[in-house]
């Protein structure tokens, strides 16, 4: 790619954005005055090498390079894209824009990950405004792909146009708002939430550990997919949601009228949501508390991508876009000089791929075992379509050799041979490589069947002859040591 | 069991509680004038009985028969606990009480599904006022745990710990309010942001649609499993919540300034919300966007079981309580006397199993094995404990024979026989069961590990002798069909 984005102000947010442009390939090159900058950046990568490539099913673009600079001119020198991610002072910022406009002009876009303030408010001295907008993410800004896009009225819809591809590129979902206001949209809904849970404890009722429960416990799944108006829509039933807000306009009313002023934030009240949340989460440090958070962030996403709905959707095009770019499984859509092993996996071992003992869990291998296959059937012609048609194949064996241990993160790939392909019968030979050794064979018989009748029935003619090319191509490779094998038999 | 729940009221909140208490083995007895209701308790069991059972890899009691009764006092007059889910009508809900406790008097608890109104208010004319507490639940009923849990002063302890007693034994968690209030927590919340939300719809800042996306692509995600104050707490850093507290404070505060009223809820504004929901959802009848919630709630909740966080956690209490109290999976402390194959998984087949091709996935039935094979270790003696101390079995082998096809739902049983358990091999062959067919072998030798080296060891005495025991017990029985098949050997 060779694109460059500069990070300016390298906190929490900064050093998420510097993780994830990295990881998707960018060069990042960042400024920030504070020492522990190097070291901070170093534990966020490390946080986001663990847990983002295991998202998708699909290989990750060559890292790029991380690097500090002391001046911030020279870092924003040659960037392609320039993230702001400063404390909340609007005199610091505007600054800061005015000495990278001096530097670089009114061509790259300063995108602004502020929470609170309006790209009006920001551009307001500037001597490019148009060049600036905001970009606010959500931390963990490397996993959760949720950044609100606001321009201003007097940004071109070809900058807009552009920030929305930088940003979908890196994995995040671009929501443009309509019109610029205050804490933008997100933010909005959580500071009412968040006033409205600062009563609750002031005023007794629950704790802010049993506030999280009533979150996490109930509504707190629902909106992890579907948000507030689609929740809605399904309870008013399938009269709509006309109905429903006819129905639950009134009831929900009644508690508005009251506790909409501001808790004052006393010293007293401080310190007794610091010990509330003490006696909640106190036992585990912020950094642990982070390696729970990302764990579970991966096993929710993973969920919601195997089901294609919520944040899966999002995924999943990212997932169809790497493996574009990168080329790295091939198209195959001519087949005719197949001469050598397929590669039909590449791709990163997720965050909650890992049990008890400590590596890749047995049933995961079935797994990528089971993705190689899918990938091996689509390269014959057995696709989406195919199967919308009617036909498809059934695993009816498999046998598994563990040869030695893969861990979260590691990068695997699955070469997969064609033993047999006649008939109605499918005979592959998966092997997974993992830092040039086989840790893994995979071999398996498959039925070509009737999805009506639910027998065994034959591939169309497209699909058989396709199959028997890459059988007779396959036929010529050495056969793979463990063919054949059962269970316990000797070495 | 023998236990019997009274619902009174029975749409979509009471026939998701019909559709719990009927699936944790209880007799439900209704009563609800609506002729439809028959039908829409059918409809609700119908979806209850698709994800509930597979949210918990235990197996449920035996579901209990829903009854509806003609009459008021004829539905209460056995019952163990009373769930009101009438309109929200202050009136209907006191009358209809007052009818109940002519019929029951003081003993049973009445429980309100009420989301507004707080039980001092409900029980003002009741004669027995401290049988009425609020057990206030979420859509849908059957999956969503969480349930506000509201007594006024002058309900006993006594009745307040039965009440838990209750709610938890159906695999819900009750969270008890300190003080009640209206609308009790979570809908404080949730009319906090509703009422925000309306405004930037109203205001042209976002459609519903980006609204939701504002949700789930972001936040959403942190809150289904942390909630609101663990979040924050984790971007405080280590620096403890009173730190964020104090740097985050008076930032937050900007926005709260402002847009704290209500929008009031014209004809025109409730026009423009259904017409953007429409646009957002209205693709998808009621009906099918509920199989797509329930279908993500089940892999969500799933996928925080099997790391033990969030709701996670009460699926695995529920887990173990369901294995305690069915006695369906034996505590074999005395293997003295095993002569036949060990059952090792009785469940149902999760909703969120299934594939393309209709049916519960390849990977799934390792994942099955996996959990046979683990439970059979804990059998023998290699518990959380022994791993702690530094051993386990790692799995060398594996043969898979698919025999029939399993379907979201199926209850499934695993029968294990150890062929070999001698130094540090163990060799076991699994049979998964459903109707009465074997539809899976699973064939697998599993080598001792020290979890320090990595490398081959000898597991302890104690697993040796009970493994040797049961061994020479299942020699004893016929060699099951499929034992040392190799992959396409003929048949």
């Amino acid at each position: 790619m060779g694109k460059v984005a500069a990070i300016i102000g390298c906190g929490v947010i900064g050093g998420g954005w510097a993780a994830r442009f990295a990881l998707m390939g960018w060069e990042v090159r960042i400024f920030d005055p504070d020492p522990e900058t190097r070291f901070r950046v170093e534990r966020v990568m490390a946080d986001a090498r663990r847990s983002l490539p295991g998202l998708v099913d699909a290989a990750m673009p060559e890292e790029g390079p991380v690097i500090t600079f002391q001046s911030l001119e020279a870092a924003v020198g040659a960037a392609d894209w320039i993230q702001e991610s400063l404390p909340e002072r609007l005199e610091l910022k505007r600054e800061i824009y005015g000495r990278i406009q001096s530097r670089v002009g009114g061509r790259v876009t300063i995108a602004s990950s502020t929470s609170g303030f309006r790209p009006s408010e920001l551009a307001k001295e500037a001597r490019y405004p148009d060049a600036i907008l905001v970009a606010h993410p959500f931390n963990p800004v490397y996993l959760l792909p949720l950044v609100e896009l606001v321009p201003m009225e007097a940004v071109s819809d070809e900058r807009v146009e552009a920030a929305r591809t930088v940003l979908s590129g890196i994995g995040m979902y671009p929501l443009l708002l309509r019109r610029e206001i205050d804490a933008h949209v997100a933010d909005r809904l959580l500071e009412a939430v968040w006033r409205e849970a600062l009563w609750l404890v002031k005023d007794g009722v629950a704790t802010t550990e049993e506030v999280d429960d009533a979150i996490r416990y109930g509504f707190g799944l629902r909106w992890a997919q579907m948000g507030l108006f689609e929740t809605y829509r399904i309870a008013g039933g399938e009269a709509g949601m006309r109905h429903f807000i006819e129905q639950f306009g009134p009831a929900l009313k009644w508690p508005w009228s009251r506790l909409i002023d501001v808790p004052e934030l006393t010293p007293e009240f401080a310190g007794m949501i610091a010990e509330q949340s003490d006696a909640q989460s106190g036992a585990r440090s912020v950094r642990e508390l982070e390696g729970i958070r990302d764990g579970n962030l991966v096993a929710l996403m993973r969920a919601l991508k195997a089901r294609g709905r919520g944040v899966g959707r999002i995924l999943r095009q990212t997932e169809m876009e790497l493996n574009d770019r990168n080329g790295a499984v091939l198209d195959y859509s001519d087949i005719s000089e197949i001469g050598a092993p397929i590669e039909t996996v590449n791709q990163a071992v997720p965050l909650d791929w890992t049990d008890y003992n400590g590596h890749m869990n047995e049933a995961k291998y079935l797994q990528v075992f089971g993705d190689a296959t899918d990938r091996f059937m689509r390269i014959v012609g057995c696709d989406a379509d195919y199967v919308a048609s009617g036909g498809s194949y059934f695993t009816a064996e498999t046998h598994i050799r563990h040869l030695c241990e893969v861990h979260a993160g590691a990068r695997i790939r699955v070469s997969t041979v064609c033993l047999e392909g006649r008939g109605r019968k499918m005979h592959l030979f998966h092997e997974l490589w993992n830092d040039g050794r086989v840790c893994a064979s995979g071999e398996h018989v498959l039925v070509h069947v009737s999805l009506k009748t639910r027998r065994p029935s034959k591939p169309s003619a497209r699909i058989s002859r396709r199959l028997g090319t890459i059988e007779a191509a396959h036929a010529a490779l050495p056969r793979p040591y463990g063919v054949g094998r059962y269970v316990g038999a000797p070495r």
